[in-house]
């Protein structure tokens, strides 16, 4: 994998006549990905950012997302796809057989056999935290896009600040997470209480569960960037999948 | 003052001829109002609605303002002014010696000095509660405005969720309150906390108080639209006196 | 139910070893609710807020719907649920047969035989106008909720602004009630005229009816915000049942 | 003024030689206006909508204001200018002595002493209503517009609908107009009222005149653009001129 | 129709004897709407504003809509109802033979035999102007509202001004119309357009006609109330009824 | 071809007796446009601006289309339809069977046989620079437009700022263009990142790919919008057909 | 400090007899805050999350901001005050003379002296980004409250995505932090090239620089929420502090 | 100026030896900027897209825009500074003796004397329109902006659509001009007009001009977006600056 070294390396390579001219505009121009034409599959990223790209089925045709994915899951231990309604994964598994698919997270998994992840029990988690039940398709989405690139994952839902002591039950569980994801809908005041309760960092996720003026999640978003408890940033509305991985991050 | 008479009244007067046409197309038509040319001040309104025409000073000159205090005082125990900068009340207090200003709350209060309000210690309460520091001429002008009225009020300040301790102390002057006020700006996520915790109409106020996002206290006013707890109603952005007026007709 | 025990008494009961260490940390940190794994039923809240909690059907499974007011309702004498389609209705009456649906309100509502609420005729009523023919099921959503608290309600519909007589010919209803909720979608006039008529605490509700610049309700919640009307407080657009819920409150 | 003749006329004239090519050139493409650089002073404007241009004078130095306002007032007996602050005003004066000011509506109408302008007292009138004292301005630079191109104009302030009976006892008024001009701020009821009150056109004025949620006028346009009434048109935020003008041209 | 009766005849009818009290309790206070529980039709509304109430199809069933049409045409000689889909239509016409329906426009228009209209060739005429081929739906429901009210109409579609020599063509056209009423979708320029070029009343109407940018018609609208033009007014997003009916009070 | 004769010619013809008055009110006055009743096909745009009408399907039967493309393609080499489903094409194929379809960019293409488009392999180009899969509809729409007017046009997709290197990897197409095409939805930072890279005019498509907080399109088109590199203009979210012709305007 | 001790433990003491009733309901009541009447002083925060309670100056008066940084400084041995005008420092200077001011951060520092903090020079750091100059006071606001708090910081400004290579040349710099705080206003690109480039946690700052469409950070933030990169989260507009204080609690 | 080599020059000059290893790394790492703390001057602009980087004055102290201007004029014929207070300037001039200020464009222009600029007189021009004499200062910075990068600029100011004859007696001027920069406030109709009169590419600037509902130059700007014309591109509000730039870009 000569993309790995170094500028220096390939200059030196060169120097010394180990590599021609045309091999070394090769390696510094020809950066490792895939041209499919309507797509190019960046099989680098990996390598640059510690986990390979993640497909996100929207507006792709299941066909796309089929060669896409057969693609990325032969050089990857463990590829992601999201927003996939089953549909797609009907199709994608017929190829990829042991494509795994969860219905309420709408993701398709895709783990290399050989590589099981078995974080262990004792291992630093995160807390996935819901206020409605209506919130849990995006929770689960964040949490099973921690645990897929490796996080122990642990789940608190159903604990909206209308009956506060829902939430102050699990004060424990939240004081020994190592990073906390909040996911909430409506007014997403969830993220300022949780955010007063622990000294980890929040990851907060509005929703678009509401109605009216929640203008389809504008009012939990902007309840979260105004929140008055420190150590809480924000992802785009519904974006589980951002805030598992940006999660997985910090426990990483 | 026949303006209390009943239409049924009125006609039988007529009818029997105590009164004449004229006198009753006066009475039907001509309500107690005072025309000034720019402003048509409401006599009527402490009838019709409890409590007289209170004065939103902004947009007004000090002179205007002056002129409909002197009339409205001159047939109202309690009259309010809101939104008065203290170079309007000077000019008022020139005029109407027992006026009273509250800097905080931005009000004018005159009160007739025969009707001294002592509202009773153990009588029922407004409970006025604000998130942060930079709430309280909101708050204040809410409490002063249902304590003129004739309410008790009650104060618990700087209660904001970041530090949700604070406010479960109060949970006693929360459950005994007939009504709680809440103020609040930023994510305004206090309102929705306290609605969980009491079993009372809940009139939250969002304030302008914040930056960036907070839009001037738009994110406040949507995150206490879609408030996940029951029992709460909005009133406008920093409008602290509609909220203890409306708070005033609930404990009344 | 020791849950009622106040924290004082708990303290006596372990200091006098009436009540063991263990069986003291129970009662302080377990509020009673029950653990569905997708929701937390709050059976507390009944003894906390007054009302048991309501279920807001919209993003939730036939299944968990049916699934919690199951639960509730064996624990509550009256159990509401709101934004039910009728097929939700049908799979929840297969199992509590005694579950009624109110097709305009879109609401379930499951009242436990024993319990028959018959508020006297002369009780002080809830008035529910609405502005307009479309603005009924937000009404009646409204009305019903208050109803099945227990409050007498009585109903005005059809007296939008454009034909103010309908509205004035009302006044003594208007007069008479405890308080008013205003239903109303378009430009939401009729929340400030209302409210410029009673001396009543009036709750106005802005609905999604409406065109082009009504933007599914924006203008009629903006327009109830900045009311010159005072006593009007507003809940989110189309809110019906925050509205009955609030008004009950009131009226209580 | 050949600028008056038709197009069929100039050909005549071309084709019997009374008229040089050159000339005809001229007449067809040279339209009278007055370039000075920085602005292109539309002389036409009177002939061709009946009434000269108005001058807009935000935005323009006060020499600007003052070299039009010469120009045009050489060739038209009535000019305008709007949204002039009184130091504009008094350069303007200097060199146009008969310019006179009219502070409420913050306008300079320069009029020909030899047209003075007597609208008949029994002539149809335009009905300028405004809601509140704060919203005068606006309603002045209406009525004075109006005034200004002839129209017989009435006033009545201060009639908001939260006490709708100051408004009602002005039925005979509305019932005369030509057609009513609204101006009115917070949220914008007033419109809908006299919509629905009255049978003849209705120009909606939007004020900034509020706070918080009203967003500058935004609350009271978008009320009056879903006014529930009929026979209502509206015109921009604060836009009194357009009003008034609209309002005569409908009143001529 | 003793509801034309004049507060004084009416007094003055109680003060000879020649009316009970009651009767004219009931003369004062009944104005003369009907209540279908659902709905309190107004006959009242074609004496007040000159036509009788249009029916506003959207968000009523089938029924309801039948039912009121049916009750406005037996006391009115001609009933429109606006919004309507060819089924309501469909559901109407088996009630009302003579019901007529304007597929482009979506309206019913039913009018009594007894009283056709047949506007005089040489009247003065509403002009509907059109930007594209899209808007002619708004057009058109703009066009039959006032020709259902008596106007003459004329129409001129598809003048977009990006060729403005379309346009410009149809210069006599606009010159001699009493009212112009231009629909426009996209960006909405037509109406300033036509506003410079006309001494008439402009009614604007706004139209969703656009894509991205265009916001549903908020482009257009926003572009309508900012205007350069001056006697340019606006009604609300497709609102062609709207903007029929206000023309024609101007054009009547 | 009289209507290129210029306003002196035709004057000199009317001097000279060679025209008559009549001809030359028409030839004044009558433009070539052809009217189709709801539409006026604008057959004189070829002249004016270098590209005949292009017909924008949405909002349009398939009737309509295909009358105005017959009409269209039997007076000019190339017209173009966009926004046509399939439906649409298939009903034009059947009268114009050289109409050709692209089912990406949703646009038909009718190209005059004898006029085939050859452009020199060496020609200037323009690059299409797309961010993601999901944006290659927009960006065909763009590309399809340019070639279709008689530009060369190169592509480059899926190219976005996340993977950077896959963007710079082409540099040299960049820095070869004479003008560049950038179609991006969620942030639309390629636009800025592009405009960094080259000297050439830069023209920015938003498209509404996202969700959430993109609210269609909006989060793309304020970003390009506010690019802090130079050189770049926008056009409306989605509008591929709009950038294509553009960046023609430039090219050609 | 006994509010450290478990629930456990206090009721163990109150069951042996070692604490007395009220003193465990003292415990267990009172968390340790300190009531200044017009703010509740959080001395617990610093246990409970980690750092103490940081002084918003904004919308406090001098005194208040004095009076809360005397107390918060003698039991903490760091202490935070944000948008603190040179003024109000200068006013604690007064009275705290070892606090320090930081003009471009707009921030006082209260560190206690005998509390040196001395990150080693090799520990991880906190790399701060900014896309132009006028980001710095929100960068250095940044900075400076992650430095406060005890991380080490880095700091690359003005690396704007107009010229890449700018940014492209801190390659290193970015690969070897634990986390990067990316400031841009305007369209906020930056932070979507920057998670694009690196494997840590980005957290993304917009600011209000900007003009026009930038709508006061509005762009910017949008921009960063719709990010195409993954492992980007994002604070308020201009919210320097939160993405210090939050960027700290990861890199600790 | 080693950094115009191509990469393979450089690696041709290291494999012969003629280039060290160490000074390849400092080609291709180093590109030419020079970093003055808050701001790295981007010397290689200018190679890269055709002009040296322009400082955007707002939110720079003058010290600050002093020193970049210094550093900047040392490398490049011509320099320029926007959104230049005067005071900026005199600092400025005080430094630079031959920077030259524009008062209307707010610009500062630093031209070497030997460079002096003349396009000749018959060379293609771009034509700057503006609607009103308030969009004069947005359009003289087009304006001046183009004339310094060496284009020749004409001017057509104050043709706003409300007098097209304005507009239409420019269309020699306009059919002329190689591009077209279109200035205007209100509702930006003039692009629309403009777009549909001319063949070559217009670039629309949006103005903050108006009032009310325009807010802030949005109106103009989504009007723009949405034109119904072909060959328009928009740049963001006020932005004169970009306008000017790209219009260079093409006219070059």
């Amino acid at each position: 994998m000569t993309h790995h070294r170094s500028l220096q390396e390939i200059l030196k390579a060169v120097h010394s006549g180990k590599m021609t001219v045309n091999d070394a505009v090769h390696h510094l121009k020809g950066l490792p990905y895939e041209n499919l034409g309507y797509a190019k599959i960046d099989h680098h990223r990996g390598l640059r950012t510690g986990f390979p790209e993640v497909v996100f089925c929207q507006g792709k045709t299941s066909e796309q997302v089929t060669d896409i994915l057969k693609r990325l899951s032969s050089k990857n231990p463990v590829v992601l796809a999201t927003r996939a309604d089953e549909n797609v994964y009907k199709d994608v598994a017929k190829v990829i057989p042991h494509a795994a698919y969860n219905k309420d997270a709408r993701m398709i998994v895709i783990r290399d056999p050989k590589h099981a992840l078995n974080p262990q029990k004792d291992a630093g988690y995160i807390l996935v935290v819901s206020a409605g039940t209506a919130d849990i398709p995006v929770a689960e989405e964040a949490a099973l896009t921690a645990e897929s690139m490796g996080s122990r994952v642990e789940r608190v839902y159903d604990v909206g600040v209308a009956g506060i002591h829902r939430l102050l039950d699990q004060k424990e569980m939240l004081d020994n997470a190592n990073v906390v994801v909040v996911v909430a809908g409506m007014e997403g005041a969830l993220a300022s209480v949780v955010g007063g309760l622990v000294s980890k960092p929040v990851v907060a996720v509005p929703t678009s569960i509401g109605y009216g003026a929640s203008f389809q999640g504008l009012a939990a978003l902007l309840s979260m960037l105004n929140t008055c408890a420190e150590g809480v940033a924000v992802v785009n509305i519904d974006n589980g999948f951002g805030a598992g991985y940006f999660a997985h991050l910090i426990n990483r």
